[in-house]
């Protein structure tokens, strides 16, 4: 896929404990529980300072979304250069990273949980919440039930959605997310229709919010075609940079919005530690996502169990207790 | 084109007097003066009880947007049917409308003035003002300056916008956008570069808002690209049924928003009395849009002059006074 970015030590969701800090670092002592941050937070830039995006400017590779790593790294190995994947490197017993990536969370929380909210579950709940902007009583669409589908299903719930229509072709994940506020499921398998048919047909013309957590254009269009015309709002939550996504200009010209979300739109540094706290307030579910726990000598285990749609989040542990 | 629609009596951009009245109407009487809507607002149905849109669904193709004309019609000539465009028909000394389209306008209105609000300048100023919603102090790019385009300018000019840049491959409607707010003016035919890097190299990174006013799905994507990650807005305004508008995810994903506009957003019957209003009222152009009087035996002369860009508009007069 990439040309760019090996070696490199990979992860990018994870918590940790602070073992150092270098010169004129004030916010952080070592013992603080923390959770690395892919997309940063410096609070300078335009971007921090504008309350309509989380992008921060100062991040990772805030403009080349399409590599992985970027040429400066702060590891090595033996001498050689290792790239530290989106600035953050978590499948490692050490990383090192820049303070403007990194969010303080509560000593309270157990890490082996709440590192789940350093990219999927944020991203798919803050895509519901935060981008989509679900409002109480309406219906969602939530296409692909990994655990970012399975967490934008949870978002849309707590948002008040009334309806929530899971959508997979892996029939099996449909008990999954029941769990998680799913009251309705469709495999596109069981119709030989398009599935934006299906669905208008289940809503009285399409649904108000779809969120498309697959990372293919071939269902980008589907979900966005599954919106009602004149408010619908269909949200790319996926990751793709193969391929373009497309769609006739009448899906917008009748009213229908098209949005995008990274991080499920939140200010990482000011979003994390909420969701921490959200989450010891039992106001959003972890445990439920993690279906298997593994120490980081079996990664390619459970890569293969993601690969295989037969885990919902393999969590790592990098160090014996 | 389109296969479907003739013989049909074409024009849907048009100011009138109501002749007469079928039975049941309450809200019109001989001697109003009207505009035809080719977008209805009955006021019933649940789009236009939402404040969200103005599509309402009792128009006249309201989920045929691939036809010029349903097959039932009011018009015939000589005992064969004629089709109505649009629902409308206003190349034509008298047409047969229903009352949930059509808006009742000041007696004080000029009709050879006023007539530009059946479509072309409420929907680029709506694309700006109601769906782009254009904020004070921002930085608009606006594709295409037929009178869409200008109207888009102008009403990025009306919501406070600082910097209104213009773009368009014929030089010569630079003038013209000025006297509707432009500020800037970018042929894209004198760059090698995609205009979307000049205008970001322009802007600090891309505009705040973008309108495509051309309907042509390449420019589309240019319009997108154009707009400043984190919250640009991006508005189809221009209309294509040909090809699809397409895009990287990335776009999106990095906080871009891609809309579309109807008839600018504004819900018909209430939108254009308040148009025609604030034309009276000096808060809107219109006399700057028309650049030629033709009667209506000339409309073919008119078509010549806007199909070689030699126009904004040209008012075809039905009937001399």
């Amino acid at each position: 896929m990439h040309k760019e970015g090996f070696p490199v030590v990979l992860g990018h969701e994870g918590a940790g404990i602070v073992e150092s800090i270098g010169p004129g670092v004030t916010e952080f002592k070592p013992g603080d529980k923390v959770i690395p941050l892919f997309i940063s937070q410096c609070r300078e830039c335009r971007f921090c300072k504008s309350p309509k995006t989380n992008q921060c400017v100062k991040g990772w590779a805030a403009d080349r979304y399409d590599v992985m790593a970027l040429e400066e790294t702060r590891l090595t190995c033996k001498g050689k250069k290792l790239l530290q994947f989106l600035g953050t490197s978590t499948f490692s017993e050490y990383t090192v990273l820049n303070q403007i990536a990194v969010a303080k969370i509560d000593p309270a929380a157990p890490l082996d949980k709440v590192c789940l909210l350093g990219c999927g579950v944020c991203t798919g709940f803050g895509a519901a919440v935060n981008t989509a902007q679900v409002e109480p009583g309406s219906t969602c669409a939530v296409f692909g039930l990994g655990a970012v589908g399975l967490a934008a299903v949870m978002g849309c719930k707590f948002a008040g959605a009334k309806r929530i229509i899971a959508v997979d072709i892996n029939p099996e994940k449909f008990e999954k997310a029941k769990v998680f506020g799913a009251t309705e499921f469709v495999n596109p398998k069981d119709h030989s229709r398009p599935i934006s048919q299906v669905l208008a047909e289940m809503t009285e013309g399409g649904v108000d919010y779809s969120l498309e957590c697959v990372g293919n254009v071939a269902v980008m269009r589907s979900a966005l075609e599954s919106c009602v015309k004149g408010w619908g709002v269909s949200v790319l939550v996926g990751w793709t940079d193969l391929h373009d996504f497309a769609a006739r200009p009448i899906q917008l010209i009748a009213g229908r919005t098209w949005k995008g979300t990274l991080f499920g739109g939140f200010k990482s540094k000011d979003g994390v530690p909420e969701m921490v706290k959200a989450y010891l307030d039992r106001k959003v579910k972890l445990d439920e996502f993690i279906t298997h726990n593994m120490t980081l000598d079996r990664v390619n285990d459970a890569i293969e169990l993601m690969k295989h749609g037969q885990c919902i989040r393999t969590v790592l542990s990098v160090s014996q207790p």
